[in-house]
């Protein structure tokens, strides 16, 4: 086993009462999940709660001690309903306190006078924090060991990601094929199995999707090593086949 | 106190590898929270799971004992990662058995040498479970106690959502209101923080957005009391004019 071979696991905390209330619907889990899996991190879980700090603290100290990588998104602005970044000091149990490199940084875009406790309080961060820049927005995120804490707003958010992106250490990247066809879920469904019991080291799921108006299924296969993926693509593919179908390999 | 002032909880957990990996996008998350917001049911809390029967089985049986009602989508179809229905069955300690009126529905379209084991597995629930059905897809979601097991097809979820909507008991709905304008959220944060410490009732947030190429912030009110919401509401629009902005009113 090298060290590629090892899985690297990581969580998404999505904090924030706009996204349980149904009023804003979140884009940003699939982009972590997306931008993770070209790092070779495997997303395991996702959570979306409320900003109550119990629930917060908690959660972020369940996730921190279960996975590689933590991020949490939503939360870090100035005003009141903003408390992830208090928050996040309590679950490390370190003081909550302004951050020199973040308040030099908001000196060079804000006279002294418009630095107001609001403002302030974007350059506080939990004691120890590394921070992280994005190309959109002044307010930095931070990082506290493997808890990475971004904004909500999703272009300030994937500048932030894109920011660490590079410093993340994954295993080998999770590669996936795609096999459609037009047969019913129930036909395919024991061949399909029978195909899955010889590759334990592949992940065949399988997704019906209306396709020209009719039911059709996507089989996705997702393995970390290619020549064993292409095998099992050309088994469903086969199987497919058999079944009086023709597979439609993207 | 009356009966609708009490806060009636709902959790939901959504079931499957395609969201985790980045390939799917949800969408049932955001509608199962409208949905619930309009039977005055607040959701508290949803968590994106792998296909894996011990998280699952943990996940479902921490939610359901938290909260009054808890909905999962994905997982129940006929191929080999449809694990859900029996893990559902694990979760609460009965067995996983053939459903009579699932069976009986199913030979209504089928003819009984097209119900292989497959198809069968769909007329498989927990015993006790009652059905769900819905008016895309002929297998039916199941509800066990407090939670119901909704299909991940969002066409096919939200259907057997429609079909359950009527029988859930909530509180009084939550509304909301929108006061827009062009402040920075760092000018108006104490402001707002000032008005929201009058109100412990209604929950103001604060959403930066993009508003014709500049940042804007959307105040956004919820609660359940109107005339509390008018009032504050109200309040809310006068900060942004005493700021020397226009509020828009949504």
């Amino acid at each position: 086993m090298t060290d590629t071979d090892k899985i690297v696991t990581a969580a998404v905390i999505v904090i924030g009462n706009e996204i349980l209330s149904g009023r804003t619907q979140d884009i940003n889990l699939n982009f972590l999940a997306k931008g993770l899996n070209e790092v070779g991190v495997t997303l395991r879980e996702a959570r979306f709660i409320p900003d109550i700090e119990a629930t917060i603290i908690g959660t972020v100290n369940e996730m921190r001690a279960k996975f590689d990588y933590v991020f949490t998104t939503g939360g870090i602005g100035p005003t009141h309903d903003d408390i992830t970044s208090e928050c996040i000091a309590k679950a490390f149990g370190v003081k909550w306190t302004v951050h020199p490199d973040a308040h030099k940084h908001f000196l060079s875009f804000y006279q002294p006078s418009e630095l107001n406790e609001a403002r302030m309080r974007m350059a506080t961060t939990p004691e120890g924090a590394t921070l992280v820049y994005n190309p959109v927005s002044r307010a930095p995120g931070f990082r506290m060991e493997n808890v990475y804490v971004f904004a909500g707003i999703p272009r300030v958010m994937q500048g932030m990601f894109d920011t660490v992106k590079g410093e993340l250490r994954g295993g080998k990247p999770t590669m996936s094929r795609t096999v459609g066809c037009a047969l019913a879920e129930g036909i395919l469904a024991k061949s399909l199995g029978e195909i899955q019991s010889r590759y334990d080291d592949i992940e065949i799921g399988s997704y019906p999707i209306m396709r020209r108006g009719a039911f059709g299924v996507n089989l996705v296969l997702r393995g970390r090593d290619e020549a064993r993926l292409t095998q099992a693509t050309a088994d469903v593919a086969q199987m497919v086949r058999d079944l009086g179908d023709t597979p439609i390999e993207e």
